[in-house]
C-alpha cells in the first residue's frame, strides 16, 4: 500500500477538488472488496453549508443504498484521519479497512476502528498534509467548526 | 424526563412522519442548552435513497453549520437507540445528553456515549417500539440495510 494506490489517488483528487472550491480539503472514496469504486466525495461544509457531509459521509452518501454485504471487505480511503462520526459510519457499515492519507494534522478514531476489527493503514502523504496546513492557516475558524472544536 | 418532554414530542412526531412517508420510522431533534430547537429530521433512506441520513444525521444536517460552542449542553433526542455512526456524530459534536425513545428494537452505542462522558436516558416509549415493529414486519430488508446488517 502506497500513495500510488488507485483508490487513494481518487481520494487525493477529491481533496484537491475541495481545495479548489475553497472548502475543507479532505477527500474520500469507498472501494469494494473486488476493487470497484462504489462512491467518492469530499467535505462539503463550506460548499453546501453542511454539518455532516465530511468526506467519508459524502463518499458513503454518493455510493447510494447498498446491501450490507457490499460493505464487507470494502476499503474506505480518506485523506485525513477520520473524526468520531466518520469512524462510527465505517464501524456501522463494517468496512474491512480504512486507509488514511495522514494523521499529523488530526488524529481521529483510529484506535476505535482497530478495536472493532477494522484494519487501519496510515500513509503519511505529504500533499494531504500540505492541503490541510494551507487551509487551516487561511480559515482556522472553519476547520475548528468542522471537527466540533472551539477555535484556539 | 418523560415522554411528555417537548423535545421528545418533536422527535416522535418526526418518526410518525417518516412512517406516513413509508420510510424507516425514526425521528430526532437537537435542542440547545437553552431549550432552543436547533434542528429536526427523520430517517430518509427510502425517501431520498440515502445511506447516511439516519434521523440524528438529518437533525444535525437540518440544524446547519453551528459553532462548536452551540453543541455544548445540547440534547439529541432520538426515537431509537443510535447506531455507531449517529453515536459518533454525537461524540464528535460533544452534545451533553442523548435521550432515546426505546432500545428494545435495537441497542446502539449507548455504552460508548457514556464512556465519552455523554448522559444517556432511555424512555422505553411504547409508540416508538410499535412504529419500529410495524416497519420491520413490513420491510425487513430495508431495516437490515439501514443498520448495515445482513437480513436474517
Amino acid at each position: 500500500m502506497s500513495s500510488e494506490d488507485a483508490g487513494f489517488s481518487v481520494a487525493l483528487e477529491e481533496a484537491r477538488q475541495g481545495s479548489r472550491e475553497g472548502g475543507v480539503p479532505i477527500g474520500a472514496v469507498l472501494v469494494s472488496a473486488e476493487g470497484k469504486l462504489l462512491g467518492q466525495g469530499h467535505n462539503m461544509r463550506i460548499q453546501k453549508g453542511s454539518a455532516t457531509l465530511h468526506a467519508e459521509i459524502s463518499a458513503l452518501e454518493n455510493a447510494g443504498r447498498l446491501p450490507a454485504s457490499t460493505y464487507r471487505g470494502a476499503t474506505m480511503y480518506t485523506t485525513l484521519s477520520p473524526c468520531d462520526m466518520c469512524t462510527g459510519a465505517c464501524v456501522m457499515y463494517r468496512v474491512s479497512r480504512v486507509v488514511i492519507g495522514e494523521n499529523k494534522t488530526f488524529v481521529g478514531g483510529e484506535e476505535y476502528l482497530k478495536s472493532r476489527g477494522i484494519e487501519v493503514i496510515v500513509l503519511q502523504n505529504k500533499e494531504c498534509q500540505e492541503l490541510m496546513a494551507k487551509f487551516i492557516k487561511e480559515k482556522p475558524e472553519d476547520w475548528y467548526e468542522d471537527i466540533g472544536e472551539e477555535d484556539e
